[in-house]
């Protein structure tokens, strides 16, 4: 199956917007064994007629982005429906839908809202729960056009929608053709992404059938691979014997996932003492449903004074050994850990930069502690490079990660 | 002038890597008054031939990124020698220039990294001190083909070699017009995207001469102009008289660093007492560099234990009115307030789901508290319909957003 992406946006040209769509389109056609053959980006307005009569001889399905809004320069619904000679009707049961919205929050819909519930002439509406633009399906028609789906530009509104109305329909032609993709994706923290490929690639090569892909992201890599169910096994199998303390998982999930889901099975509660990373290990953990089983409480002690008061560091350790130590990391700690009450604790303390670094503890220093009960309080200093919220990133993962191991009795040194 | 970007890579199709060269190339080129008439992206290999073959008529100059690489997918360079015409000859100063890369790691150069030092007649070789893949450019020539900038994928080595080798020549051809662009961001909270067409697009149409973009992200939305000097001071004072209170800047600096730039320049400090964001508020205060000026610390509490033990919040009351309630979200702040002595703290309670809510308080409810020494605190119910990332998201923008109105005197309930 041919598949295009067409993302409109003149945001997305002039560098205000990242486009996501793509990666996460991607990554959600993947396991149907569907690529994208291509994709383009091209600005609010006209452009995109144009583009779609190219598109349309070359592809089986069309995934376009955006341009569905009730302002002036939203004209994706308008032009396609041109395009394909398809007269618009006001679909009365969409303005109700979108007056429901805007009431919901006690406004009054604005009339320009009104052209979001204009429907051309057979195209299928797709349901927008978290906005008020809905998205429209037009089946191929051989000889016409592909199939075409059009979707809002936010990805909040588009990534529900593309789960309950396109991925479904994608998943029934795909299956219809009897070709099925399996894959399965190794998570793996702690290891770079080239002493990765260095240890696995030849064995995977050897084992063979299979395609191989790594992607790097802060502190952890994804080492994908695409083939037959019993050739996955075998590539488990490797990864499971060369990274057995670095593989979090080989189902998708993300650390913070993978996580609650052990604190939560071993019935056991966290506590998070935060300096350098300001909050942001509480927050992943709370990201996660269901964490209010696990986390009851963290602290974002940024400032001594608050490590003192809120954690009990010793103002004495702090004036000697300085804030981003290896002693102040435990105290923080066991602080949390007795303060809260809980059975395990993490705290991290560093530089995140950009000022703040000295010679012996430059910017991207951190000390890592997990104190947990009847075990010694484990602290490590690693030395991340990469610019402040990266910094963040990387330490709020290796803190996570060390809890994980911890819990698991693996060897937090790997 | 005419200009398009051309990506290549089969990752960023893949759902493994955001393409963030295309925002990155929009963002440098705006100043320039270049625009990116359309992007595509294509997997590495073969197509970029004929796809090269479509752009060359429609444009001026094309930016094209990917497929220098040492190993076999890696193509751009030859495919396009092939298009147009070009010999490859060795350049024995580039082998050398690798070698020395490889040195500088102790490893001896594989001999497949030698195909990079491979130069088409005619192309200017760019310089990459990042990297073993020289960039290529070969000046347009008329009736054949455009300016085409040939550069390297990974960011850190793409970057350098744009600003060093593309961004001049891109502004000496520019100069050569005489033709300079200039552009304003506003950025609003607390108004819908088409609330805020509604009220601005008519009088912004009526001073003319501009373009008009819009972009919502959640609870925030961007109104962008373009246009000469003169309109976009005319653009702005609208702005400002319509919108006084939600407008937090016109120069693209994000929330955070508005109120961490507000809150420094008043030597304010603020304090963070959350429980359904789950210390993102706290997250994204220190995600701006300098902000331990103005924030101490920050309370995480998840459960009623936890609100009762850190802020003082009256068992109780919590019982009475269940933690997502309004007073329980002012006395957290007030309790904040207290216990961290600051000037400013902030709060807020309320159903992130998926579960969690009632008939009264549906998922997506959330009361904001704002309390400050010698004011009243202030406390405001939100329902805001997104899943629990977003609602997340949400409540951290709408909270900072509050401790800004605050400290301004401006009105919280426009």
């Amino acid at each position: 199956m041919r598949l295009e992406v067409v993302n409109t946006g003149t945001e997305l040209l002039l560098g205000q917007v990242v486009n996501t769509h793509v990666a996460y389109f991607g990554d959600q056609l993947l396991p149907l064994g569907i690529r994208i053959q291509r994709q383009s980006t091209i600005p609010d307005g006209d452009a995109i007629g144009e583009l779609l009569k190219e598109v349309f001889p070359r592809t089986d399905v069309v995934l376009i982005t955006g341009g569905l809004g009730p302002t002036s320069d939203d004209v994706t619904r308008e032009v396609i429906a041109e395009l394909l000679g398809r007269e618009l009707r006001l679909d009365e049961s969409l303005v109700e839908h979108i007056r429901k919205i805007f009431a919901r929050y006690n406004r009054v819909m604005p009339e320009s809202n009104a052209r979001q519930a204009m429907v051309p002439d057979g195209a299928v509406v797709l349901d927008n729960p978290f906005g008020t633009a809905p998205g429209l399906y037009f089946p191929a028609e051989a000889g016409q056009h592909p199939h075409l789906f059009i979707l809002p530009g936010p990805p909040r509104e588009l990534k529900p929608m593309f789960q309950a109305e396109v991925l479904p329909r994608l998943k029934a032609m795909v299956e219809g053709t009897g070709r099925v993709t399996t894959f399965r994706n190794f998570r793996v923290i702690g290891v770079g992404e080239s002493q990765l490929a260095e240890v696995l690639e030849p064995n995977l090569l050897e084992i063979g059938g299979m395609e191989i892909g790594y992607c790097a992201r802060l502190g952890e890599v994804d080492v994908r691979v695409i083939g037959p169910t019993d050739r996955l096994d075998l590539a488990e199998a490797l990864v499971r014997q060369h990274f057995p303390d670095q593989l979090i998982n080989s189902d998708g999930r993300s650390l913070e996932e993978t996580l609650v889901g052990l604190l939560t099975e071993r019935k056991l509660w966290l506590a998070t003492a935060e300096s350098c990373t300001g909050g942001m290990i509480a927050c992943k953990v709370t990201d996660v449903p269901g964490s209010s089983a696990v986390f009851r409480q963290g602290y974002v002690t940024y400032a001594n004074e608050a490590k003192t008061e809120l954690l009990g560091v010793p103002e004495a350790m702090l004036a000697e050994h300085g804030a981003v130590s290896e002693p102040v990391a435990q105290a923080m700690a066991e602080g949390a850990l007795q303060r809260a009450g809980t059975d395990y604790a993490v705290a991290v303390t560093g530089i995140a930069g950009p000022g703040g670094g000295t010679p012996s503890k430059p910017v991207g220093t951190v000390y890592i502690a997990v104190a947990c009960r009847n075990q010694e309080t484990f602290v490590k200093r690693y030395q991340f490079a990469a610019e402040r919220l990266g910094f963040k990133e990387r330490t709020t993962r290796m803190a996570m990660e060390l809890v994980r191991r911890r819990i698991l009795g693996l060897d937090p040194n790997a």
